[in-house]
């Protein structure tokens, strides 16, 4: 890695950082200068504006998030397999298996529902990627014979989305410790629901 | 209402829809101060610091949330009528029907998780009180008759918090036209399990 490129990194992995305690808004060139000791005219020299920066924070937690939760998963065979493995994933990138920024998404979701523009869209398009990738693991598990074929395949996904923000909830705001118990019941539940 | 308090409610609903926008932290006595064209010390004069202020908007937002969702719900029957009222509350609290403040207490879930502090403590009470009037709420619903006796009332709460919460990203992130009849085939679904 050349050296520029290393120092755009440090920058990114700062300003990840950072999102997750302040929000994206919050990382501002003059705060992220400062907890880096570079001059803002450093800075700027690597992203042209906080708009460039936030879309590349946001760029690396979706692969993080990839990385951790999606591709695992997409190596355990189709079906119950693929789906419990992407589920016990999400819960864990929840829990914070990459810092503080493990529930950046949700957190973002709440600063930008109504902040217009190219942060957001990157946001929402993400959002429905991950649901679209969870009701197509709800769909193989279908064409595998796991689960029956009446499903309605994203009504699925976004309750299993709904199960990880109340787990979240939960966990890390509530410090409740039947947390799990409680994400690991609701999923079960549903999984019941779609198999008869 | 004398003039001193018509001043203080003036400030405190100004800084409830600010943290909507900003999140609690962003609301300081110098931005509510701009926003308002008072000075500093005439905001001093109310709140004696940042922190007291915040509290006073957490209380608003309790306070608005008691008399918009849980209030009306207490007063039909006991069993379903008044579980259906709450949850149909909730929906249209998180709807918006007082403004962007409506999801206040969701992002200040993500605002404040890793904060320690009375803000965070005050949310924390506010968020399990909301968790036990819901469980009180299906106990009762057992208690008449109407769910089976065998209920994990504090299972059933926190996944309608879950319904809840992936109904607001569904339509303020993701503006989908399907969220509410997610939400609602969500919640059937979750009867149905409860009532069997």
């Amino acid at each position: 890695m050349r050296k520029g490129e290393q120092t755009r990194k440090g920058i990114v992995d700062k300003a990840y950082l950072l999102a997750g305690q302040l929000g994206l808004e919050g990382v501002t060139l003059g705060t992220l200068a400062s907890s880096l000791s570079l001059s803002k005219s450093g800075l700027f020299a690597h992203f042209k504006s906080k708009e460039a920066l936030q879309l590349e924070v946001l760029e690396e937690a979706i692969g993080r998030f990839t990385r951790h939760v999606v591709t695992p998963a997409l190596g355990k065979p189709r079906g119950l397999p693929r789906l419990n493995a992407m589920f016990d994933g999400y819960l864990s990138w929840i829990r914070g298996v990459s810092g503080r920024g493990s529930c950046l998404f949700l957190s973002l979701a709440h600063e930008y529902d109504d902040r217009p523009g190219p942060v957001r869209d990157r946001l929402v398009e993400s959002q429905r990627a991950w649901l679209d990738t969870l009701a197509k693991a709800v769909r193989l598990a279908v064409s595998e014979g796991h689960l029956r074929g009446t499903i309605d395949a994203d009504q699925a996904a976004i309750e299993l989305v709904g199960i990880g923000m109340a787990y979240q909830h939960a966990t890390r705001l509530l410090k409740d410790p039947k947390a799990d118990k409680r994400a690991r019941a609701a999923y079960d539940a549903l999984l019941q629901r779609l198999r008869k």
